[in-house]
């Protein structure tokens, strides 16, 4: 039995401030609501309508509600009829790989956000570390481009500017290379990746990688426009970097 | 002056129906509405409302509205103050060009349409072919997604098949190379473009490329997988395949 009480709390969770004063966040739909309940994380509650129940199959221990609770609770006009209560999973720390890691700064778009962390599983790439302003992962709207992959791909927040700093001061005798995507910097085309991990940091749509990580970034990149448009989408841009980056260096160490 | 019957045709153009039945678009914003009002388009009404005007200039002769009239013609809860109703200019047929030339089949989403003009203009394409069933370009997502990309990519629809059987059984003794976005093709990175002219179809995120264009692919490619995700978005896909085809070309002809 699910209470008008706890209705009303799962609702809340469409706003970002309930997600983290709960710690809770809901995913929507068959497929994913299926994925979550294998993954690892930690299911609370899943609810139901009877209409979804009589197309599909349902779990012993799911919760049936009246469709007008489900249409409290679901970000959809026409609401799916399933919906889970999921515990946001312990952030992990950061821990810089071999080979590319992808930094977000002030991504503040859910749609491109989720598309990065769906960009991010195709190559393989499990961990994302974000701004603090970037948007929350557990945005609706973010969960919802990531088609699943944010179950796949970690992501951490910090102060960038901070945490930076404190890789380019390591124990290593070599700086690492930070690679930040510009308009101005030096051709995808031209670039070869160090075997080294390095960074590849990528700014907001509207306003670019912000000034206080400019002098962190010891390589300006770009994508070479050669028609009208002024800038591309930062997903786009993302995977066609990532793409590059990559796939460079699978053919230099194959 | 505007009168109410005018409102209420402008406002109509939000639905397909009556773009094709008046062949007039709406734009809105004060960025495209320029760029529009800049370029070859025959704009056929600038309608502003006074909050508008207090801000920025406007033009001769523009018409000023109330804001109860442009909230009846705005797409945005919140409306800009400033759309342009334009024609929609005359479909020119397709002209295949050296180098790639891009089909897209069946993409109904209209923010997947709109970041793909936005990328074939990017890289220097001027023209797109669509199946008669892609969502409308003047869908009001689609033009704003492309960023203004919708003044310079020309788009032009017809029957695939028929086309491309057409393409197939042409003057030239050579069957030109037709690529097809699939899941188990050859790899991109493997693949080299031809000098001649040659196709790159994209098919929908949902569907992808419908079964009747088939028999016609006649080199079927991917982007090979390296995570967990299922697929990539088709505009994601799209810019990855297009940037691998023509910077491959430049590097081989520079």
């Amino acid at each position: 039995m699910t209470s008008q009480q706890e209705i009303k709390q799962f609702a809340s969770l469409k706003l970002p401030k309930y997600r983290q004063k709960y710690g809770q966040f809901l995913v929507e739909g068959r497929k994913v609501v299926e994925e979550v309940f294998h993954s690892d994380l930690h299911v609370v509650r899943i609810l139901f309508t009877s209409e979804y129940a009589q197309k599909h199959g349902v779990g012993d221990n799911w919760d049936q509600i009246s469709s007008k609770d489900m249409q409290k609770i679901s970000q959809f006009d026409t609401p799916p009829g399933v919906v889970a209560v999921v515990e946001i999973p312990k952030s992990m720390p950061f821990q810089p790989q071999a080979g590319l890691n992808l930094i977000l700064d002030g991504i503040s778009d859910p749609g491109n956000l989720g598309a990065i962390l769906r960009i991010a599983d195709w190559y393989g790439i499990s961990q994302v570390l974000l701004s603090e302003d970037c948007v929350d992962v557990y945005n609706f709207k973010c969960l919802s481009a990531s088609m699943g992959s944010f179950l796949r791909v970690q992501t951490s927040r910090v102060d960038l500017e901070a945490w930076l700093k404190s890789q380019q001061n390591g124990s290593s005798s070599l700086e690492p290379v930070v690679y930040g995507a510009y308009l101005n910097g030096t051709s995808i085309y031209e670039v070869t990746p160090p075997e080294q991990p390095y960074f590849l940091v990528i700014g907001s749509e509207a306003h670019g990688i912000r000034e206080g990580l400019k002098s962190l970034i010891n390589s300006p990149i770009t994508i070479p426009a050669r028609g009208g448009a002024e800038s591309l989408n930062a997903s786009v841009a993302t995977a066609i970097l990532i793409d590059r980056l990559m796939v460079n260096i699978h053919r230099n160490t194959r």
